[in-house]
């Protein structure tokens, strides 16, 4: 027998948190294997990326199922299309958390490199964004969700400002420049990150209200 | 009075072949910008983003109202889901191809450093996995999808290599640096313009055969 719908719908609401709890934890410890030079944290963020994944397909399935099945319209077509593109956002959020992962495992082996300059404070806003997005989501929150999206640049600022000085930083002192350079992958992903959360934050203005706000439409509109 | 299914199905098909013309040229300037120190070549990449965004929103719109109001099932359900990705794959190369745009505004203005090393091999790779990517959408050869697949290892080795080779290069002389941290991004942003042609070869795999086959299911089985 087919489950009702709307158990499906839950269903669904439950993969993607579940989902977006194991992102979460991938992000958080990938950060920290790198500001306590962990290896055993950094090896857990790449092992935990094959569940991220199942998820990935597990949502996609489930969605394309409900699609077929149940043709819904309206706000539910808008929650499963929305699922299906926070799911997308999520398990590159995870990829990049792996990135964050792989350099600090390459910046253990090396001597420490005193200034992680702004990085941590780029993960903590990078962080606390996918924690609001999600948030935003579960509650349905389109306020919430708008400042996620305004937070971005913040983090976009910061990335400009890590490359700069870790630029200086290796002009002075040529043996740093190994080090520099992962911390500048690092500071990519996580500035990637942040621009997932945005687009998650996008996804719920978009289910809450149906209207678009990606690449700059309907700002101070 | 509605348009018939089957027509919107085409007019979907035909944006997004228009949208991957648009970031196929938008690839191959960037790259030429790079290589001939073009800066209005450049300017023009970046210009020609807002058009491909506005493509995105388009799809985007065209893929739900049809999901809304015809309620599809198998196969058309299928593409319409799948050109909602595959566009978004495309949004997000037009932005790589950006990337590189700028970090080639930023070398034109630093004296040539010579060996581009392999990011030419780079860029000639990840070109025809997008332009094979499109073809094999618009043909439905789920084969040369296959092929697409396939190269991305070598794009991964590649970038792998162009990393290794431009810090050695830095190492040897400091004054290279500023040189080799933007060629270290644009070699990135080749490897995920690969990345994103993956993923359309695996929508087209899905579309034409229902099967999965990204996070490696289904090789080998």
């Amino acid at each position: 027998m087919e489950r009702p719908f709307d158990e499906e719908l839950m269903s669904l609401k439950k993969l993607l948190l579940e989902m977006a709890g194991l992102v979460e934890e991938a992000i958080t410890d990938a950060v920290a294997s790198l500001k306590e030079r962990r290896e055993d944290k950094a090896r857990e963020v790449i092992e935990r990326e094959k569940a991220v994944n199942l998820y990935d397909i597990e949502i996609d399935a489930l969605a394309m199922k409900l699609l077929a099945l149940h043709q819904p319209v309206a706000v539910d077509l808008r929650f499963i299309t929305s699922a299906m593109r926070i799911c997308s956002d999520l398990e590159r959020m995870g990829d990049q958390a792996v990135n964050i992962a792989e350099r600090s495992m390459d910046l253990i082996l090396l001597p420490l490199l005193k200034p992680l300059i702004d990085i941590p404070e780029m993960a903590r806003l990078a962080e606390s964004m996918v924690k609001d997005a999600i948030d935003a989501f579960v509650r349905g929150d389109a306020a919430l969700a708008q400042r996620v999206c305004e937070r971005d640049d913040e983090v976009d600022h910061l990335n400009d400002q890590v490359f700069r000085e870790l630029l200086t930083f290796t002009m002075a002192d040529a043996e740093t420049i190994p080090r520099a350079m992962d911390l500048i992958l690092v500071a990519r992903s996580l500035e990637r990150i942040a621009d997932h959360a945005t687009n998650i934050g996008e996804h719920v203005i978009y289910l809450r209200e149906g209207r678009v706000i990606k690449h700059g439409l309907g700002q101070g509109s």
